[in-house]
């Protein structure tokens, strides 16, 4: 046998307890300080926490937003699949569009990726919805033109695209202007569906 | 309109020169060169390439099994969402078991995590397979604890448990006693289903 810890209550303990000794968390307001440890928890990187940038209220207009049933609008299939649905406090749908036969068309028409004309399809369900991004650069770019061009807005953005092309600039451009909307970005290269999944999960209920 | 590549094959072929240029590849193998670029894609880090361990011939083991049309066992439904079907080389079948309804009962009787229990059920199809570990260290635990006790041997271990209970110590273990298996890990709290997604998606297939 070898010697480690079986019991999964007693891990997730031990770890949050380690991510709050060693994480910077002095500067994260109260209704995002449990978003923060899961989100370093979903990385296994406390120093995450120190790129996170978020708007005044954005915690508060998130767990509103889902405890009122808005739908949660994801932009690729492994977010939508982290989402912990008992963590959900209202039966919320869960959305991922990426997939629909309609997408590849609409890239080309759109003369864009297919993660950015995916969400041609929120657009009936983006007044309100809790969207979080968790892959793609350019659907967060897409989101942000959407609402120049009067798209309804969201109740909040979490915003964790990954990568080196566009990543650390689709987060920058909605942290410099937010339009109105409340968010949570990882600024940097740093992201990816994980992380999304994980500051949906610490939002959608208060139990850790 | 905001300023950003749209078009995802030019995305794709910047990140990877970024990769390239930055990530130190002298010491990788050949035959991993191209795993090794797509986990730091995955990432956005290219130092996470300084924390792969791998055996010798783990590359040309997990092509082989996977030409062969070898099953993938994937820990987390996040892991078997992220394998892109279109590079799988033998429409293999992709494995997860854990929301398999026998779980919880198997948790109980064995005394384990749900994560760990679920590898009971990947039995008749261990000898030979791929497995791809990305959220849990219990589940890597297991599995090293299954052939100690003579379960069939997979051809190819990728490691990418994640996190701060367990995760740097189930791969340090694997590492020091690979029981005579081929294996890929990133040491240290990192991983995630991203990674080991990425890897297998590398291994899949030589087109980038």
């Amino acid at each position: 046998m070898i010697d480690y810890s079986r019991d999964a209550h007693d891990i997730y303990r031990q770890s949050f307890a380690i991510i709050r000794a060693e994480a910077r968390l002095e500067r994260i307001p109260d209704d995002l300080e449990k978003l923060a440890v899961r989100v370093a928890h979903s990385c296994g990187m406390p120093d995450v926490v120190d790129d996170l940038v978020f708007s005044p209220g954005a915690g508060a207009s998130g767990r509103a937003a889902l405890a009122a049933g808005a739908p949660i609008l994801c932009d690729a299939q492994m977010v939508a699949n982290g989402v912990t649905r008992s963590r959900i406090p209202a039966g919320n749908e869960v959305i991922c569009t990426l997939n629909d036969p309609q997408v590849p068309e609409l890239a080309r028409q759109l003369g864009t990726t297919r993660s950015a004309a995916a969400l041609e399809l929120w657009r009936p369900k983006l007044a309100g919805a809790v969207v979080a991004i968790g892959n793609a650069p350019t659907a967060l770019f897409r989101l942000l033109e959407m609402i120049d061009a009067g798209a309804p807005k969201p109740a909040l953005i979490l915003g964790f695209p990954v990568g080196f092309v566009g990543a650390a600039e689709s987060k920058d451009e909605l942290a410099a202007n937010p339009r109105g909307v409340p968010f949570v970005i990882v600024r940097g290269r740093r992201g990816g569906s994980a992380m999304a999944a994980a500051a949906l999960n610490a939002l959608g209920t208060e139990h850790e």
